[in-house]
């Protein structure tokens, strides 16, 4: 798997991560953040390259910040010795 | 302007901001990061939502994360009175 993919699969590690703590589910998220579930599902798996617009009504649906959810995907980066 | 066109306008504002700080033209930029420039330029004015792909790459051109792009980003929106 090249470098670019990777950061794709474990970014949306990540998201799922995130979704799981604020007790969503993938059609809950949807219905909050006005996204499509089968979206949502392929940027879990790394699959979709979320657009910045989907990632901002995702991170309100969420109630983190950007910066705050891309610095767990750097601190999952660095765990994994990817920085 | 709906919210959401405010916020790729802003972001777009930021991203020129750092790509100029980091003595870049659109040009170059496309070159470190492998872009195109026109998409560069559509970003920069707000008119394309970038994908999490391209945002990786013009990070790592940058030499930045995409936390601290982000933390830009909102400290702007903060400023602005759009937090």
């Amino acid at each position: 798997m090249d470098k670019k993919a990777e950061e794709l699969k474990l970014f949306g590690k990540v998201l799922r991560d995130l979704r799981e703590e604020a007790g969503k589910t993938q059609e809950t998220l949807a219905l909050d953040s006005g996204l499509d579930r089968t979206y949502i599902s392929k940027m879990e798996r790394g699959v979709a390259s979320a657009t910045l617009s989907a990632l901002l009504n995702i991170s309100e649906a969420l109630g983190l910040t950007l910066s705050q959810i891309f610095l767990r995907f750097e601190n999952s980066k660095q765990i994994l010795g990817r920085s």
